[in-house]
């Protein structure tokens, strides 16, 4: 598996993927899930993916080689007028080639991807889609301000409680290394390292991009720190009186 | 789907599972998945089912009638010399009624359901068991001192950060709250009301067992002084500063 999650804050976009693909317990090893793309001052894209590697590896090829010879016919990633086109060029890319490992009759889930797509094209705001294998997308807004693909359960109720449309990009990425933690240490098919890239809306650049491991302090301090944190909160609940719910229970 | 915990404690066994059933998202319905027989002063059980809803009934139906005629010549629940043949008797009941429904040949993963059973029969300590459909179980121990059967990946990174095996029952009782309360606003298919059951150890009868609405204040404590436990415990964590990053990853 896999877990990946985009955020849509006001000041940009965060996102953040693992790095753990496994065919079988035994065969586990560390491959990139974040690509970007760039035309500085111009428009930033950032895609994030899971489900079968030589699918999702083999549509982000289709839409690098298209990048590297824009004078093809084909339509270019970066040539897209819409961060929807370019969700549209993605999602039919995907299908593509599910459908030319599975054949045209039944698109074997065994080769299904999905991806988050998210950026900004100058002229129009920040977008985040999510974008399924069968090629059609969803768009975040403001109810559904984020996205998560893979292993997903895990790392949700701390989003969904603490996320504000508000935050930060640099707290938007102490969120979503609790929400990594969270999942880390609740299934073995996501691992470290993790890779977060930041967004600035309106800054049509790259921001930060970093890669984060189990040795980096700062990653440490979270993945210590909230346990700590969650017991000290834990505690300060107050208790469960039994005395109280045996009333209770005899007078329903 | 269905969310339920049995926790092993030193001072005893609680349980919690939720109600809700559903048939498709429109046909949902609220359903006990919490079943206790006793002797009191010799043994005490507590069941909590996931799964087919007709497969687990009729799996509790057939364990209920061989209690209610203890001269049959079948193995009465209430009979056997131990908890692990109390857990053989109800994986052996389990896959009779799913081989039923599905033919011997293929059992159908329609059919499906899976058990918590734990309990304690005077002279043995407390025991805790997880049932499949295949009729095998587990034991919780030292290194797994918990259960949890249906929607329980929401729900799983606060026990695992939280539970201690010293811990009260009260104490588990305000843990799973926690922890159904992050399932339940993270999944529409775990519902209120919760069913509670406290197992003091060497009590062989049942302890406080309560019904959780949305209407009890505890509960309502519980749920939202978590959100704001959770905000501040986040606050609290040391901020993720970019400069810093943007230097380790130029190092690296």
């Amino acid at each position: 598996m896999t877990y990946c999650v985009g955020l849509l804050v006001d000041s940009g976009l965060v996102f953040m993927s693992d790095t753990r693909t496994n065919a079988g317990i035994d065969n586990i090893s560390t491959v990139l899930k974040m690509k970007t793309w760039e035309v500085p001052g111009e428009r930033f894209l950032c895609l994030l993916s899971a489900g079968n590697l030589a699918t999702t590896q083999a549509t982000i090829s289709l839409l690098d080689e298209r990048t590297l010879a824009p004078s093809e016919r084909e339509p270019a990633i970066l040539t897209q007028p819409s961060m929807f086109q370019t969700a549209k060029l993605i999602g039919e890319t995907l299908r593509e080639v599910i459908t030319g490992s599975s054949g045209p009759q039944c698109a074997s889930p065994m080769f299904s991807g999905s991806f988050i797509l998210g950026g900004q094209i100058k002229g129009t705001p920040p977008r985040l889609f999510n974008i399924y294998s069968e090629g059609n997308f969803v768009e975040a807004g403001e109810d559904n301000p984020f996205f998560q693909i893979g292993e997903h359960k895990y790392g949700r109720p701390i989003i969904i409680r603490t996320y504000e449309r508000t935050m930060s990009l640099p707290e938007c990425a102490k969120l979503l290394m609790v929400s990594f933690d969270s999942t880390l240490r609740s299934n073995l098919s996501v691992g470290l390292p993790l890779d977060l890239q930041f967004y600035e809306r309106d800054s049509f650049a790259s921001g930060l991009r970093t890669r984060i491991t189990d040795k980096d302090p700062y990653y440490k301090t979270v993945s210590e720190g909230w346990s700590d944190a969650l017991k000290t909160a834990f505690d300060a609940l107050p208790d469960f009186v039994p005395e109280a719910w045996a009333e209770h229970t005899e007078a329903a």
